[in-house]
């Protein structure tokens, strides 16, 4: 069946600006080099028609940035209507959803457990393990992704960060300045 | 989040005409009735937008109706252009698809394997093994399921039956006359 496969990662290079934490950031790359994966897509989608779909799986490496965890860039979808199924095959991450309006959730996954990303959700991948983090996803092929709107924010609202006991928690992003509208 | 969440059962007596074998499934529905489960299915969606998903666990138990395995009533989407993810989490299944024109492909799958739908492909699941072959799903939530389609045709142009030697095999449907057209 035609459809059209492709990866892409992403490298401590390409997330300027992700980690709250500058300094810790500038630390890592200088010790670890730019070219340093955090996490990589595999996806597939099969051509034409708004009912397509793109699928595919996300690996995120574990790693923390000073007390963030690693993370992916995040993004609403810029049809932001559209919707996302996460289903978590192995490692342990946390899913960080944010509506535009200021509500917050931290779905914590393990392997087996799906998070449904509703429509008008900002959401992020969190590697809260020590292994990695490799969802499935699907989502309807138009619908694209808004990066500026979270760069624009000062970040996502939530941090999820080391808890000092091994564990994770979220804390309060002191950078965020709220999300400023959104396209439909 | 806003959404809601159902389940739903088919069993043989809602499968009548799906089986090729008349003789069998009527042998079966006497000896097991009518209200025996065959497959249940439990979906979630939210509410609102184009973007919407509908995601779900689709369990398919195994038996046989003479030399064919356990189906589903298999379906194209009304909005025959919308795609669906099928995600194997446990048991043997085959994902059975075909195109209008007249393609077939018979897809095996085992826990861990994935299966995308284009669009335009009528689609079923069989349980081709010992337990219950249990799927994630994921489609558009305006996709709609057209049941039509296959009655009309005399059934799926393959079948999936038993090969005599413990395993599976796909055979042309004696009473599969052609899919007659189908809505965009």
């Amino acid at each position: 069946m035609a459809g059209q496969s492709g990866t892409y990662a992403k490298t401590l290079g390409d997330l300027g600006g992700v980690y709250c934490d500058g300094v810790a950031f500038r630390a890592a790359l200088a010790e670890r080099g730019p070219e340093t994966l955090v996490y990589s897509v595999a996806e597939h989608r099969n051509v034409g028609g708004p009912g397509a779909l793109i699928i595919g799986t996300s690996t995120l490496l574990p790693g923390r940035i000073g007390e963030e965890f690693a993370m992916t860039r995040g993004h609403l979808h810029a049809k932001a209507d559209r919707a996302e199924l996460y289903y978590c095959l192995s490692g342990r991450g946390v899913m960080l959803l944010e509506s535009l309006s200021g509500e917050s959730r931290a779905v914590p996954m393990a392997p087996g457990d799906a998070v449904h990303v509703p429509g008008h959700w900002v959401h992020r991948s969190v590697n809260v393990g020590d292994e990695p983090f490799v969802s499935l996803f699907c989502y309807p092929a138009d619908a694209g992704q808004d990066y500026g709107l979270i760069a624009d924010a000062g970040g996502m609202a939530q941090l999820v960060v080391a808890d000092g006991d091994g564990g994770w928690t979220t804390c309060p992003n002191p950078r965020h300045v709220g999300y400023q509208g959104a396209n439909s």
